[in-house]
């Protein structure tokens, strides 16, 4: 496998325009693109449809250059946005394809790239240990797909999965089953989390027996290094994009993870940046930035309600949610470690990362 | 003088119980205050009223303690709050006293605090020229006050002012006369812009014979490295605090300061720390941290719309106003360089430090 | 007991100047003011401190007029607002007098109006069936000051009860104690629930043994006609607002009340004009418009998601709550029919008129 | 010609379902579609691209069902937004359609539907006289293609235009040219102010002579009482829809018009459903109901701060902006009369209809 990947920024949710120019100069072919993960410029929340017109975009750029219909489309390239862009966040999509190899690979573990889908839930599976063990088993699949043979070369794998709304609770109340919230917002919070657990599971950092109690969107301690999940109203099932390394990847990329401890722990983001073979001091080095593709945040307000002690406000606010609070902080401070604003932070880190704090993974040219 | 600083945490905006503590045991007296700075929880926009009931709060407090009416203490006691503490900020005020000497001064130049109060603006006045020169008038009256000898030791001057309301508007309307602007939130900008202005002026960074075109609020090459302002609809007048070094002090503390030449610019805040005498790595030295009292920020995005040449979308959001994003993300970079979210961190940096940057002050505990 | 009412606008939260000129000029006195009930215009929401703000303004007016303390004013005089003036409604307060008789009672039935206080809850006792209990004592005791005879008398109580923090919910949680939520948003729910609930329990409507249950927050088939309730960070007990009418009362005017279906039930406002004794054709006769005080109303959204069978979007809405919504609609359908945008809309409907409807009163002179 | 119009709920601004179940069942042919005209669940604002979304989706279908491309559709049928469904408003389209007549005309007037387009404004152009010219002329094009005779026979014109965005400022500053205004949320205002000025002198209702003075988004004395403009950032020309009445008409519908003189104007909806030939006392007729298709109005806060008297605080209120709390209050006060929440209620109505009021036009299916 030849894995590329191509951060693209966007003037708009429907701007694919830097992408289409790097289809026409030749850096990458439509038919090789294999999934696209990024960050638009909505509220993140239950009605944010820049993700759904983001989505229909990309897919109609893909569909128009492969000739192929925008339904085929749809079932074999996962594009999985997150909402929000707040503070300095630059909305962008990360583009990444597969291609024949050049070359025998090199020796070193390279970028590999898997995805898969699973079924569609039920709303009353959503957010349960059913959802759990569906995105376990898509996990699993993606893994495969990549190529990937320890899941210590794992280094983030995403999955967007649904959310509930007020029609899809009103639809299983007809039929007579519950739901685990009837609160659109905090669906949201649910379908992430039942996600993240099973990637851990896939993963082996969760114990798969743990399904059985009331873990998800509850115990926090339980966790993954290596999951972000995000969700919205656009679907009903999980759209799996696994990024790892491989010694059978020609790729001229590599991946590399840490964790924030919280959300102004630069430390972590410059641990991640060093495991990646970026040379940083206070801030990545210059000569190096030009290697950075980019950075993969996951984050989540201080459940405590305060920071290393200092109270903040962020559960309190009736205006903002408190995940556009974080996100905004978090991007922040990775930008002031790398100079590129242009990142991607997503919020709601329920059992991604430890309580509190997050995944960061980065995405670099490797060095020679 | 012997001037002292004390920042406290805040739970709500009439919470001064960390204040009224520190009475109790003796660490200030409430007739010593002189100035109180800090941040709420408000939106910071024009109908943010936690900055009325927090200085109410505070004004009770101190005429409880001191035997005096609240009218008193509001013509003697400037107490000014930014609204606004998104993201990671912590809400607080930082309580300035000024007591007898105890001894004679070091040699050192050690913090000194002065304030002033000017004459309520008219509407029409309201963003001009007019408001610059009364701006000013106020600041030189609050040097003066400070016993600092040169500008050069100015490090931070604070002016909180008003803020035109529909009512002003029409108020000025009926009598013929023209405002600035009919928009309210907008109206706090100019408002921020013609003290900024002003504090220039009183500084000697800015000619005075600037204020007779069309700069306020325009020309934003014009700017004092040192100015802070906000603005809010509860007055309509300047309040001033003015802090600097001047050798007569006898206090332990120090000011210094540096330019944040754009929002991540981490560096800066790094610089000012260190011209404050305080150890700086990546970050805030842990054996230094208990010297830092706060950091005072000010801050706008970068009005070309983007970041180091990323494009952010703070002008484009018609749910959250531009002013709330860039306090949450500087917050978020002064942090992650000093472990502390209870910093002050204001935003609208019109003439306020260069374009898209802002100030950054700093207080600390001098070292020996 | 002469009862009086004065409805007065607010230029701000903290302008208390139309009550202090109606004292000045002797409409009343601040001796003989009981109650006040009005709207604020905060975010109604858990950081909506316009509340707090407006009461500590109306308790130094109070304190100031009759030489009391501002505690003995808080422990006499329930001062409750409804955050939230969305739309075109007005901020105002309307205050309540209870003074002695002028002359004997001539037969009819006329305003009467008592209050009462209850203990401070415990954050796991919030939302429960003890919160309701301790609601409907309340109740009973407002009634017997009021000297309300029959329950088909009270025509609307008013309780203004509290809310969880993320610090409450910390506290309980640190002495091992459960609360009904962890969301804070979401408590506000709870605790108007609660307290309608112990209101329709004191008041007959609902049998005291439902409480054993889960009614509270769930069961909305349970209500009661005349329960208003509203909460806010700023208090933990519940404060009791009875009006209703007396044959004892010498007061020049009279309450009644009627029921709206759902949010755009024009004739349920209609009827309740009529009903305190006011000619209405399509809209309020203009002759009897000089005679309405106010209006107080309770509403919600459909909880089906959509109103007569058309959906709505406020569930769905991450950027303005569904109550911020719902209020700015209400207060327009009431507007619409008596031309008066100042009056009383509160959200949070739970348990207080039918599902997706709410209670509707009036105020009003009595005709001769 | 013979118009129909048909109303389509969306449960997302991607839903284009029940259209498409129109055109299997044979209720139209996608060929005849000539104009879209809606209301989507953004924000209304800058950053409101559920309408970019919604139309993408409309025309995805029609070119589905045409066999045409989509951008061929772009370019002959007009699909307008208007963004923000606030309160009970609930999305939806409105479909008119041109189709061969069906018989003779019977001799009165009946709906027609006429389009057109203009040209791309520069940013510079944006908001000015040259913006209310290029809208003039497109009116007059599409009041041809209508048929209409009679400029007294126009009961609806809808002008989308653009809105300039930091992109457009900056572009136009490149090339030294001044905007009327750099902040992007009020750009939108220009473009509705200089369409509706410009349609106002296509219909006779403004004297072209004063396009030359300082009449564009200032003198709202000057208005047309059928104009309804919409602005947003996926534009930049005028997109015009004519509705009128014609006696060459062979349509079953009929279309008419009144003006609210402000937002709580009750009478004036009522005037236009009885001009419609509709029976109305306090409410509409339950007999009629079937026979309503659609309302529209345009509306704005009263510029004064106070609706007939009583302060509002739309204009203050700094997390949610003015138009959407008026579209809410509108749209109830529309829903109480017609019982249905389904209606068009469009904010900013700068010289739409009498300052502080707006336009109100109905369409409904003729009396026999």
């Amino acid at each position: 496998m030849h894995a590329q990947a191509f951060k693209v920024g966007m003037r708009a949710p429907d701007d694919v325009s830097e992408g289409a120019r790097l289809i026409d100069r030749g850096a990458f072919r439509a038919e090789h693109v294999v999934a696209i993960l990024g960050k638009t410029e909505g509220n993140g929340g239950v009605n944010d449809y820049t993700r759904a017109l983001a989505t229909l975009s990309f897919q109609l750029l893909l569909a128009e250059r492969t000739g192929q219909k925008v339904a085929a489309i749809a079932k074999r390239v996962p594009i999985i946005w997150s909402g929000g862009t707040e503070g300095l966040m630059s909305p962008h999509a990360t583009i990444f394809t597969r291609e024949p190899d050049r070359g025998a690979p090199g020796g070193a573990k390279r970028l590999a790239v898997g995805t898969a889908y699973t079924r569609d839930l039920l709303p009353e599976e959503f957010g349960t240990a059913v959802h759990a063990r569906v995105a376990a088993d898509g996990v699993r699949a993606a893994i495969e797909d990549a190529g990937i043979d320890a899941t210590a070369d794992l280094h983030f794998v995403q999955i967007k999965t649904g959310a509930l709304t007020t029609e899809r609770v009103n639809e299983a109340r007809r039929r007579g089953k519950a739901v685990v919230t009837t609160d659109t917002y905090k669906s949201m919070a649910y379908g992430r989390a039942a996600a993240a657990v099973g990637i851990g599971v896939a993963s082996g950092e969760v114990d798969g027996a743990k399904l059985e109690g009331d873990v998800i969107g509850h115990e926090f301690s339980v966790f993954s290094e290596i999951a972000s999940t995000s969700s919205g109203v656009e679907l009903m099932n999980c759209e799996v994009i696994v990024l790892g390394n491989s010694r059978r990847s020609t790729s001229e990329l590599v991946m590399a993870h840490a964790v924030m401890k919280d959300a102004i722990d630069a430390g972590g983001i410059r641990e991640a940046l060093r495991r990646a073979g970026l040379a940083v001091d206070a801030e990545l080095a210059a000569a190096d930035r030009e290697r950075l593709i980019n950075v993969f945040v996951k984050c989540e307000p201080d459940l405590s309600g305060a920071t290393r002690g200092r109270r903040h406000v962020m559960f309190e606010d009736s205006d903002v949610n408190a995940t556009r609070h974080i996100r905004g902080a978090v991007n922040a401070v990775v930008a002031s470690v790398t100079g590129d604003t242009m990142c991607y932070v997503s919020a709601g880190a329920e059992h991604q990362g430890p309580p509190s704090g997050g995944v960061v993974a980065v995405l670099a040219r490797a060095g020679r």
